[in-house]
Order: structure tokens, then C-alpha cells, then sequence
């Protein structure tokens, strides 16, 4: 037997999604939409129902030296209803299953849901079922969303026409330089434990980091305000990666402008001290989730005073490519580097 | 500061569910039944939606020494369709998340996912989502299924009505036995590299631990026979545990007959070869994916003559308690052990 072994990071986690969704045919005549967004969709009759799922792993996608159980199970939910937010769609329903080592009490656990409950309360859905169960390390959360969207309102990433506006919501960048003081202050607890972390000047970042919200304000006033996203994704591995699937799956190309990206003047600041391009941090850090959208120009009156709605750019002919215009007016190749996990 | 610790053994699984749900009270309109049932259900208009959710991590729920990557997929599947089965509903779509670490090649996720695709296509429903991660330790699946019933159809494990028959499908307790065999031939396999394993005697209890069937044909010919069962739940735990779930949340009594209870030979004999008592097997076993449920006498005439659906026991005063029948005539209390992953 000469079995080929073909490493997960020769051909990374997109690879990989694309690869194992091959052989997937959807069958079933209420499957909308499968595998390819933020979420995938099913016909209810009336409306159309989403659904979206996510697995945070210790070691992987938090560590418990810095992140406290609170603000991991608000985390846990938010990053879900993002996802749900995404599709221009209200959460309704989580499913919450947790994996457990013996090193956790049932005090630790219950701290862990008050996070949930938090979450579940402040973006008024119901926590309905999950699953229990041990595990040989580490703490697993793997959490399943629902939400419901009226099926004339649902927001693909393949929806981009040309000449529509790119729409970004809040800031970008804080989560990842958030979590570069997370690291930092981890070593210096670690080589001095007697050391007390300076968090106060770092806030606003780590807080990014710990406890992100998602978006659905700004989804209840685009409904106010009658504004239907031509697409829509969120921003959870970085600003050019979530550039590049609409792109793709729009079958357009994207121009962004550098001046235009909104980015927090503490991100700014901490960025540099720790000789990072805050640019790079806006385009590339991830979980920042925020909303990425694109809006007819028709719409753009409707939301161009909104302070939490920043313009960057526009969409354009697939030909012109995906391209950052600079500061100093000079155009670049947009390039994804996204935030990997393998 | 005194923090309490309460280890989660002390109060189990079943009462740390109870713990946490407890503050977790539903809002939603939609929601028609939260935590607490084989899956949650919602309401979607003109159906309800039931949606249910299982993870399972090497170690834990699975041996890769001896389940192979197929098997696991399918068996991913098959446990969530179950639960989809026991409320009496159709599977339609689900998710699958999974976690890998770096021993695993492309291909052998590729495997898994041939067992994945095979019970989607065997169930009939379609793979709409999931996510894929890198984890620092063994595989994760974390599947959440959903299903679809008729509102008048939907059935709870709270339904029993005094004087209903107790009924189960196809055999029990050899999943159990099964992994007995598989368990004793790997220790076998360490000692001495050299021993194949002798796994044709034991093909029918191995089977049914390494690629058990959730009873959708039982769930499809109980409408074409227009039979609803008045509650039902699936046998992952052991019969005695699921009796005890009907039996508190219908607040009835139940008594089970020893000698009505479905047992195959081979699991019968495996049993006593690994002096375990066969009865043992078929109360506690668990992991069996047959389904429990109870019907009116009125609609007895209409499964009497089915060959795969055995007569257990009735459904009694709650105050009459949970009762066994030996073959030798005696009564004894029923005690669910239940199958502890705590």
C-alpha cells in the first residue's frame, strides 16, 4: 500500500472546506443555500431560516491564562450571531455543547453560561439544547445558531453589483492588536508573577479581544432605515480575506481606499508599539466582527450620516481586480493573508 | 477569597444539565420547546423544526485503534438523526464541525467525510454547514442536525398516558458487548502485533458499536400505518435511563417485563462469555440507537404483527413506581445506570 499523505497546511483550511464540500450535493428541496456563506440557509415557508455553527478550542481560539470563562461563553454566542447577522438575519435559537477535563468544577462551568446567558439575553435569543460531555483536555465549545430573515432581505456574499458602495462598520484592527498585549502581559506574569498588568491604557484593544460584540444594531437600523446590503459577510479573519470572497462570489472586483479604513486612535497607538503596521492590522488581524457590506448608490443617502457606517470603497468589473488605493495615491494588489488556524 | 468547588462527578451529568438550565428560561415565540428533550423544537408556521446537536472526541466517545475514520463519520451522523428520529420528525440538513490536529492528513478527513456523506445520503438529508479547526489534542465531530414533523406528529418524551404500551425496536444491549469485543482485542493486539483478530463471531455486536443505524424506516412506516406514538425517546444511555426519562416526564409509572425484552443471540452469548448478565446489557448498555416509545392500546392491532417492534411494558400510575417483571415472576425496582462519560 502506497498511500499518498498530503499535509492540512499544504493546503489550508479554505482548501480543505473546498475539497471535503466537493462531493456535497444538496438535496433537500428547503436547502437554499449550503456550504459558501456565513451561513447556511433554509426555506420556512414564509421566511427563510439560517443557520450557522462554530467550535472554539482551548490552546487554539482562547487561553484561559488571560480570557476569563464570562467572557468566553459571551464570546462563544457573539461570534455565532455574527455569522447569523451576516445574512442580514435576527438570531432566534443557540445550541450550546460543551467538552470538559476533570480540571473544571461545576462553579467553573457555571461561570462559563452566566457568559452565555449574558449573551443570550442581550442579543434576546434562547439557549434550546446542547451537549455535555468530557473531555481528555481542554475545554471545547462548539455552538450552533438559528436566525430568521424575510426571504426578500437575505444578504449573500455573492450579491455585490458594480458600482455599489463598500460599507464597513466600527473600527478594525483592535482585536488582533489586543491580543499582542494578552501575549505580551502572559510572558511578563509568567517570568514575574508579582507583576501587575497595565490594562487601563489598553482597554479599549483587549477588550476587543475578550468580549466582541456582534453587529446586530446596525442589522435592526438597516431595517429602519429600509437599506437592503446587496451582500454581506462579517469580519472574522480580516477585512482583505472577507474583500476577497465577496469579490469572488459576486464575481466583481473591489477598490478600497487606505484614508477611508476606520481604525480606533488606541489601536493606532498600541499597533506601533509593537512595531506593527496598523494597517496590516485592519486588513489582516481578524476577528474583528464588524460588518463588511456593499449598498446601492440609491442607498447611500440613507445611510451617509450614520457615525458607526464607514465607506471605503466600491465594487467594480471582475477585470479591474481587487485594489488598494494608499495614502499616497499610489494603487496596490489587495492581498489576503486572512488569520490561519492550521 | 473561598471559592467552592463541587467536582462535576458529584452531581453528574444529568444534574449539571439541570443546573445550568435552570436560569435559562426561553422568550422566544418560536421556541416550542428548549433544553430537555431528545431535541429542541421550534415553530416555523406551518411545521415545527426540531434541531439537536452531539459531539464526539477521540478518547471519550471513540477509539481510533479500532473505529475506522468511515465508520466514525457515519456514526457522527447516525447518533444526531436518532434524536431527530425520537421526536418523531425527518432529518433534513446538518452541520458538521470538526477538530483535527496535525496527525491527521487530508485524507484521512477525506475518510471521514466519506462516512459523513454516506449517512447523509442513506438519511436523505443534506450537509449544510460546519466549521473546520486545528486542535491541540485528538479529533472533534460536533454535529447538529435538524428535522422537520407535522405539528399534530411531534412527539415528547412527556406523552405517555396511562395503560400504553411500552414498545422498542430491534434489539438491545449488543453495542455494549460489542465494544467489550473490541476493547479485549486491542489489549489482545497490543500484547502480541501478530494476532488478527477473530471478529467474524462477533460481526453483528461489533457492528452495531461501530456503525449503528438510527430507525428512520421505523419512524417512516409509523406514518404510513398512521400510528403517533404518545411519547418517545431513543436508547442512547440504556433502556432503564430513557424508561426513567418517560416515566419523570410524564409523571407516570412504567413496568417492563424481563422476559419481552429484545435481545439478540449472538449478544446473549457474547454477554456471558464476558460474564456480563445479558439483562444487564439490555437495561444499561446504551449507545443501542433503537428507539422507545409508547402507543395507545388502540393502536396496537396496527404494529402487533411487526416483526422489528417488541411489546415491553405498560405505562402505569406514577405512584405505582418503575417497575421490572423477572422471568421467575418477582418485581423489582428499576435502576437506571445510565452510561456515565462523567
Amino acid at each position: 500500500m502506497n498511500m499518498k499523505r498530503t499535509e492540512i497546511g499544504e493546503i489550508g483550511e479554505f482548501g480543505l472546506i473546498d475539497r471535503l464540500s466537493e462531493a456535497l450535493k444538496t438535496k433537500q428541496q428547503s436547502t437554499i443555500k449550503g456550504i459558501g456563506d456565513d451561513a447556511a440557509v433554509i426555506d420556512c415557508g414564509s421566511s427563510y431560516m439560517v443557520i450557522t455553527t462554530d467550535m472554539l478550542l482551548e490552546g487554539v481560539h482562547f487561553d484561559l491564562g488571560y480570557c476569563p470563562l464570562k467572557h468566553l461563553g459571551f464570546k462563544a454566542i457573539a461570534v455565532n450571531v455574527s455569522d447569523v447577522a451576516a445574512m442580514n438575519a435576527i438570531p432566534k435559537q443557540v445550541t450550546v455543547s460543551i467538552g470538559l477535563s476533570n480540571r473544571f468544577s461545576v462553579e467553573a462551568v457555571q461561570e462559563l453560561y452566566q457568559g452565555v446567558e449574558a449573551a443570550a439575553s442581550h442579543y434576546n435569543l434562547d439557549v434550546v439544547g446542547g451537549d455535555t460531555t468530557t473531555s481528555r483536555s481542554g475545554l471545547i465549545i462548539s455552538v450552533t445558531a438559528i436566525g430568521e430573515v424575510p426571504k426578500n432581505l437575505i444578504a449573500y456574499r455573492s450579491g455585490a453589483k458594480k458600482n455599489d458602495i463598500i460599507c464597513v462598520t466600527g473600527d478594525l484592527g483592535a482585536a488582533i492588536v489586543g491580543l499582542q498585549v494578552l501575549e505580551r502581559d502572559k510572558q511578563v506574569f509568567l517570568s514575574n508573577p508579582n507583576m501587575q498588568p497595565e490594562l487601563q491604557k489598553y482597554e479599549y484593544v483587549v477588550g476587543r479581544q475578550l468580549k466582541p460584540d456582534a453587529r446586530m444594531d446596525i442589522i435592526h437600523e438597516l431595517r429602519e432605515l429600509e437599506v437592503s446590503p446587496s451582500s454581506m459577510i462579517d469580519v472574522s479573519d480580516g477585512l482583505a480575506s472577507e474583500l476577497m470572497h465577496i469579490s469572488r462570489l459576486s464575481d466583481k472586483g473591489v477598490t478600497i481606499y487606505e484614508d477611508k479604513l476606520p481604525i480606533d486612535k488606541q489601536t493606532y497607538d498600541t499597533a506601533l508599539e509593537f512595531n506593527l503596521d496598523p494597517i496590516t492590522c485592519v486588513l489582516n488581524g481578524g476577528e474583528d466582527y464588524e460588518l463588511l457590506f456593499t449598498i446601492s448608490q440609491e442607498d447611500f443617502p440613507k445611510l451617509e450620516k450614520h457615525p458607526d457606517i464607514h465607506f471605503i470603497g466600491h465594487v467594480t468589473d471582475a477585470d479591474e481586480g481587487k485594489l488598494l488605493v494608499t495614502k499616497s495615491g499610489t494603487t496596490a494588489r489587495l492581498k489576503a493573508q486572512g488569520w490561519k488556524h492550521f
